[in-house]
């Protein structure tokens, strides 16, 4: 049995996830497909749009025979450690053969060369990356420029603007970094850009999605979302929008769901933030992970400014500081996830379980070989932790108390039940 | 020149407060009233409706000459510690001669019995005491028989029910304590009863106002309030009621800031009270004031169940733990108030500095007078703060994190502008 692995986010999942299972297994020939997926926390540093449970549920019904939850210390961390997070889990998973990743480029020749220069760091690639930055180029462009002179190619900007490209010389560094056996595909991107905020005929970008379903629930939320404007349209348009967008099997779920358990937005989040930060000093924000000085800094300075959680991200904002960087930073703070943790992590193997979210019935012979084979004990509840060494204790209490906080938000939002962590039934489609 | 001091909540002023301030001139012929007042959450251990400075401003408005902010630790303790809090405030003030308090009975002489009583502890008293308890009856009704077995009164009961004559008894009780020099006076409360809940002509409790605010923005809160009910009446008949029930130069500042700086509710510290409970263990509860060991383990317990701050307070009731306790325990968790730092701050003198929250312009003399007599720091700026000690800024650290997260609250409610506490200006009128 050959086992392809996916790493995702599914925020929220549509039409280009589906095809990138199914485009995956066909590429590679995999019997089956294994998804790693961000929690309830991803990697533009911002909730997801809805619960993890929810978004596992539409892989597991479009393709996906099981989905396991990468630990919120990755899953909101830069491109490099994202990567290296996902990558080094799906190896440790011991059951993986392929890693098959949607780029926009489709050509993994080119993102295997890159990915061999930045890990090599050959002499001359470093001499021009060093005169770039001395010229006072930012280090992407410098970098951008290094390679171009280095691999003779006039402008590789083509592969290293674009964000899965980017993200897939990352997947192929982490292969490498962990010595993995897993073997790389990359397929083309079906779905519009990252950035696209327009519905395209069958394949738009999740971004576009998340939109539409925002102005669905305008009178709830207050951040202003950019795109095309859907303010009073009711949500059963959204619905039949919604149909050519994401695969039919998700479409009830979306429907039952809304303002139950989504839409979720970094605003909800307002108040908890704002007290996390009264309750520190610019000495302790640095402690957290993708803090430096002068944003923990800037975070003090501007403190009486705070008006809601994404407006003071952006009024963060500088030249140096991108947003996304900020959101990971503010993220890190509220969610108490600090950079010894992930050094000790790191240092320890990078991970210490496997926690599934849920798998296919009809391919349960799956978890009995991963069982058998994982480095990683396999974590089905959360009550049966004993397995787990002390260290991934510690990661676990992480991960749950970022779940439990987005539960509480939710709860608090909706007026709905909360479920701790602890309660939360592992998912048997 | 003779100063009178209050003890005051002013949750919300009424036109009870302000015959207490005329009435307490009178009767102990002063020739200005001072207040200490509690600041953003009051003695029963919730946020108070509105903000300090409009409470402040109003009482300024209504014949107080100064009023003075009660530390955060002795505003939400227990009858006892509040009333040890503010009578040593004003005694340390240097300049107060007599308290005056309202009480149901009007009986200095009765109070002030038992107040000795309850100091001196003599032997037959603690016999019937122990006794009693042994017999199995609680705490109060132990206290209660006893004292009229000593006393020789059939039934003392009149004077330990009621609120305000319980507090009169903790104020005589803390003079004593602190050897203050201040001449106590009671005077008749002409509000109507503490807990009743229904609007009388001229004075009606501050509870009943408050459930009559509560009414008019029914659609922003989620807490139920029994009373009566004003579901549908707008503002504008809410304020014709309170027309009868305020003085008229608060009316005003009612229907400017409505819904602009208050209603504030318990609920709406929900999220942040579930985030501070989910951030911690049972062990740590304890360290707050308040927090028994059994109180500690039953939020553990229960904590799945948390829907709201107000419905979760009223789950953990049991027979032995009153609603009040309950949530002055779970505020302390939220504001970080230890055990251990209201003991250092009475092991060294209670108070260590006077925050004014503002004065009459034209009873400016009384602020050099304090300024001379005090052995307390005047505080009319947060900014300068030199003259305080080591402990005293560690205290004055937690009266303004609390309130800047009152504020907080306020801004992301009312989606107004976020005011610091050290860029809130004093009052001057």
């Amino acid at each position: 049995m050959k086992i392809v692995g996916l790493i995702t986010e599914y925020n929220p999942f549509h039409n280009g996830h589906q095809y990138h299972i199914q485009k995956s297994l066909e590429v590679t020939g995999a019997d089956a497909a294994i998804v790693v997926m961000s929690g309830d926390y991803v990697q533009r540093g911002t909730p997801a749009i809805m619960p993890k449970h929810l978004r596992a549920e539409m892989a597991l019904k479009c393709g996906a025979c099981a989905v396991f939850e990468l630990p919120v210390c990755y899953a909101t961390a830069t491109a490099e450690l994202f990567a290296l997070g996902a990558v080094s889990f799906l190896d440790q998973l011991g059951v993986v053969d392929y890693l098959c990743f949607g780029s926009e480029c489709n050509d993994l020749d080119g993102l295997t060369k890159i990915a061999d220069i930045l890990c090599d760091e050959p002499d001359e690639y470093t001499k021009f990356l060093k005169e770039n930055l001395r010229a006072g180029m930012s280090f992407p462009t410098a970098r951008q420029d290094a390679l171009s002179s280095y691999m003779g190619i006039s402008d590789c900007s083509f592969l290293l603007s674009d964000p899965n490209n980017i993200l897939g010389i990352e997947y192929l560094k982490a292969l490498r970094r962990v010595k993995s056996r897993i073997q790389p595909f990359t397929i083309k991107r079906m779905e519009s850009d990252y950035h696209d905020q327009t519905l395209r005929s069958t394949y738009s970008s999740a971004s576009a999605i998340r939109s539409l379903l925002a102005y669905s629930s305008s009178v709830l939320q207050t951040q202003q979302v950019t795109g095309e404007t859907f303010e009073n349209t009711p949500f059963s348009s959204i619905l039949n929008e919604l149909e050519d967008q994401v695969p039919k099997s998700c479409l009830a779920l979306l429907k039952d769901y809304h303002k139950v358990l989504y839409p979720v937005y970094q605003n909800d989040f307002s108040l908890l933030m704002k007290y996390k930060l009264l309750n520190k000093t610019p000495q302790s924000f640095i402690r957290y992970m993708d803090v430096s000085e002068t944003l923990a800094n800037r975070i003090q300075n501007n403190l009486n400014d705070f008006f809601n959680y994404k407006q003071f991200c952006e009024l963060l904002k500088t030249r140096e500081l991108t947003q996304t960087r900020i959101n990971r930073a503010l993220l890190h703070i509220m969610l108490g996830l600090k950079k010894n943790n992930v050094r000790e992590y790191m240092e320890n193997g990078g991970h210490f379980y496997a926690k599934l979210l849920g798998f296919r019935k009809d391919r349960q012979d799956l978890l009995s070989v991963i069982a058998k084979k994982s480095a990683l004990p396999l974590l089905t509840r959360l009550s049966d932790t004993d397995s787990i060494s002390e260290i991934g204790q510690k990661m676990l209490r992480h991960d749950i108390l970022a779940s439990n906080l987005y539960q509480s938000v939710i709860t608090d939002k909706y007026k709905t039940a909360f479920r701790n962590e602890y309660k939360q039934p592992m998912l048997k489609i």
